[in-house]
C-alpha cells in the first residue's frame, strides 16, 4: 500500500459555502463520505475570507499561485501569505506532504458538475479521465491564458478543481452538497484504484479545451454597454452556432455570435469573472487518445 | 397636475446589481423607461457598498430606518448615516421632498416578480391593489417581526419594495433586469393615473401575510445542524401541506412540516437571511377588500 496523501481545498474562495459544509458534517460524521482508503488531508482554503463571506480579502487566492508572488519575500496580500503557508503545511514538501490536491468550487453559471484542469499535466489528466470514466464529467482544460494564472491546484504535482453550478454565491443548495460528494467520491474511488492497481483506464478522455474568453461589450468608459443574452443564460456546453445571440443591448439590439466554428461556452455569466472581464469562456471539444505515458505518470506519483 | 414626487432606490443592498444597472441605461437613455410622466428622483442607496460588492457596509441599511436610530445623534455605523442623509435628501421634508419611495431588490430566492409592504399603510396597501390588478403580482405582507425593522420605505408616506428572483448576489440578469422594469413600469403607470385622476380601483387586493420565520435547525454550538430540502427549494409561494419536506439532515434524516393550516412560503434560502437566522417565511394568503378609506389615503398622498 503506497503513502501517498490527498490535500482536500474547500472554501478557496470564501462566498463558496457548499464544500466547506461538507467538510464540517464529514467532520462530525465521517462515514457520510467513502473515502476508499485514500489517505486525506482537509483544509479550507481561505479561512478569513469564508468568515466574512466573500470571495478574498486581498486578491483571489486561487491565482495567486505564481512563482513571482510565491517566490518574493515579502507581500502586502493576505492571499500571497496564504498560498505560502499552504505549500509549507500540505505541498509536496511541507509538513504534512500531499502529492495531490481537490480543489472544491461553485459557480453561478450553469455548469452542473464538472472537472477542471489547468495545462497538460499527465497525472492530471489521467485522474480526470478516470473521473469522467465513472461519472461522465465535462472537463474544461484551461491553459495559454495569459491573464488568468497561479492556480491553488498547480502548487502540488497532481491536482484538479470539481465546479459545480449554478449556485448563487454564499448560499447552501442540497443538491449542490450532494453533486460536491459525488464527484468527490468518484475521485477518491478512482486513486484508490490506482494505488491498489486495480485499475483500468479509458482508452481515451473528451476535453473542452481553453480557447480565450468574451468580455461583455463596454462602453468609452469601460462601463458594460450590453447583458449576457437571457437566451445564452444556462446554455454553458451548448455550441454555439453562427447567430447565436451574445448579449443584449439595453435598447433591444442583440449582439450574435458569427464565427463558424461551433465553440462551447463555459462559465456564463460567472458573477466573481465580472471584475476579471469575463462574460464566458470559449472552448474546443476534443477526443483525446490517452496514451500509457499519461497513465504512468499518476501511477508512479502514487507510488504504485 | 400635483406635484408629488417619487423616489426610486436601487442599490440598497450593493450586491443587488439589476436596479442599479437599468438606473444607469435610464440616465443614458431616458426612453428606456416609460415614466407615465409622473415625477422621479433615482437614487443609488448604498454606493458605498455597491462600489464593494457588498450588501452593507457596518449595518443592513435596509434595517436601519429605525426611530431609535435616526433620532441618535451619533452613530459608527455607515449605512445609519446613511439612512439619515437619504431622509434629508430625499424625505417628505427634504430638500428634494418625495412622498413615495419605491425600492427595487433581488433574492436569491424564487420569489419571481413581486411586492412587499410593510405594515399595513393605507396608501402602500392602495399602490400594491393597483400594481396587482395591473400584473398580477403576488404581495408580500410583512408585519408584527420584532426581529426585522427599519425598512427603507417606512421613511416616506407611502412606498413598497419590488423584489425579483431568484438571481445570484452581484449578478446581472437579462431577466431580472427586464422584470425589475416591468414592474416599475406597472408601478409608475398607476401612480401616473392616481395623479390624473383616471383610475379605478380593484374590489380587493389578495396578500400574503407574513406570521413568521423559520430557521435552519442548529446543533447545540449554533451551527446548521440541516439545509433547505432540494425538494423544498424554489417552490416560494406553494402552500405548505402536513408532510411537505422542509429540511434535509446530512445523514439523509428529512425535517417535514406538520402543521394543518397551509402557510405559503416565502424567501426560502435567501443568501443574505442565513445571518438573520431565516431559511424562510410564512404567510397567509388572505383575500382583503379594498375599501374606500383605503383608496382615499393615496389620492390625498398624491395631491389630487
Amino acid at each position: 500500500m503506497s503513502r501517498f496523501q490527498v490535500l482536500l481545498v474547500a472554501g478557496t474562495h470564501g462566498n463558496e459555502v457548499n464544500a466547506p459544509w461538507l467538510f464540517e458534517q464529514w467532520s462530525e460524521t465521517p462515514e457520510l463520505i467513502n473515502t476508499h482508503a485514500v489517505q486525506l488531508v482537509q483544509v479550507i482554503g481561505n479561512p478569513a475570507a469564508l468568515e466574512l463571506g466573500r470571495r478574498y480579502l486581498d486578491r483571489d487566492l486561487n491565482r495567486s499561485f505564481r512563482l513571482d508572488l510565491l517566490s518574493s519575500s515579502s507581500s502586502s496580500d493576505r492571499e500571497v501569505d496564504r498560498a505560502k503557508e499552504l505549500l509549507r503545511l500540505y505541498g509536496p514538501q511541507g509538513d504534512k506532504p500531499c502529492q495531490i490536491a481537490i480543489d472544491l468550487h461553485s459557480t453561478t453559471a450553469a455548469m452542473g458538475n464538472c472537472l477542471v484542469v489547468y495545462g497538460r499535466r499527465s497525472a492530471d489528466l489521467a485522474l480526470a479521465a478516470l473521473i469522467q470514466a465513472r461519472l461522465g464529467l465535462p472537463i474544461y482544460l484551461h491553459e495559454g491564458d495569459q491573464d488568468q494564472q497561479g492556480f491553488l491546484v498547480e502548487g502540488w504535482p497532481c491536482g484538479l478543481v470539481i465546479e459545480i453550478g449554478p449556485v448563487p454565491q454564499s448560499l447552501l443548495q442540497a443538491c449542490i452538497v450532494e453533486q460536491t460528494r459525488l464527484a468527490l467520491e468518484a475521485c477518491l474511488e478512482s486513486l484508490g484504484k490506482v494505488s491498489s492497481g486495480l485499475l483500468s483506464y479509458p482508452d481515451h478522455l473528451v476535453v473542452h479545451r481553453h480557447l480565450g474568453s468574451l468580455d461583455l461589450p463596454r462602453d468609452a468608459s469601460g462601463r458594460p454597454a450590453a447583458i449576457v443574452h437571457p437566451q445564452l443564460q444556462g446554455g454553458d456546453w451548448r455550441p454555439l452556432k453562427a447567430g447565436t445571440p451574445l448579449f443584449l443591448r439595453p435598447d433591444g439590439e442583440v449582439l450574435r455570435f458569427e464565427g463558424q466554428e461551433l465553440p462551447v461556452p463555459v462559465f456564463i455569466n460567472e458573477a466573481a469573472y465580472f471584475e476579471k472581464h469575463i462574460a464566458m469562456s470559449l472552448t474546443s471539444r476534443e477526443v483525446w487518445p490517452l496514451p500509457e505515458a499519461l497513465k504512468g505518470a499518476l501511477q508512479q506519483l502514487v507510488g504504485f
